[in-house]
């Protein structure tokens, strides 16, 4: 089976790699960029049968850094 | 306007990151990980009526180097 992780950093969490892109992308010419956070996608190929909550402990122990970011799941 | 861009390694393209995170996951004690790939979302928070042309023009010229990352644009 395969799992998708999203781990963004949380609101209110400064993202300087997200503004050097906006920054980068107003240099070449590109307008009416208002905003962009930079996040991680982690593709996981698994045993078949792994739980849901056996992902989310790889998330809280390893993936994301749960004080400063958050993380979705997804089965695909 | 919100849009997201998803990047990831092609197929074939080393991904010293994701063989990393594998290596990790298996220390701590999970079992049966396969396979981990690592990629990077990027949320773009655009001005209303930006083209779908014109996110990809950002992706060629600035998001996703061609050469071996993939990349895929949905509009949110």
């Amino acid at each position: 089976m395969k799992a998708k992780v999203h781990v963004m950093l949380k609101n209110g969490v400064l993202d300087p790699q997200g503004e050097a892109v906006k920054h980068a992308l107003g240099s070449l010419g590109f307008e009416g960029v208002e905003g962009v956070r930079q996040g991680k996608v982690i593709e996981l190929d698994l045993a078949d049968g792994t739980s849901e909550e056996t992902i989310n402990e790889m998330c809280e122990k390893l993936l994301a850094n749960t004080v400063i970011e958050s993380y979705r799941v997804e089965l695909v």
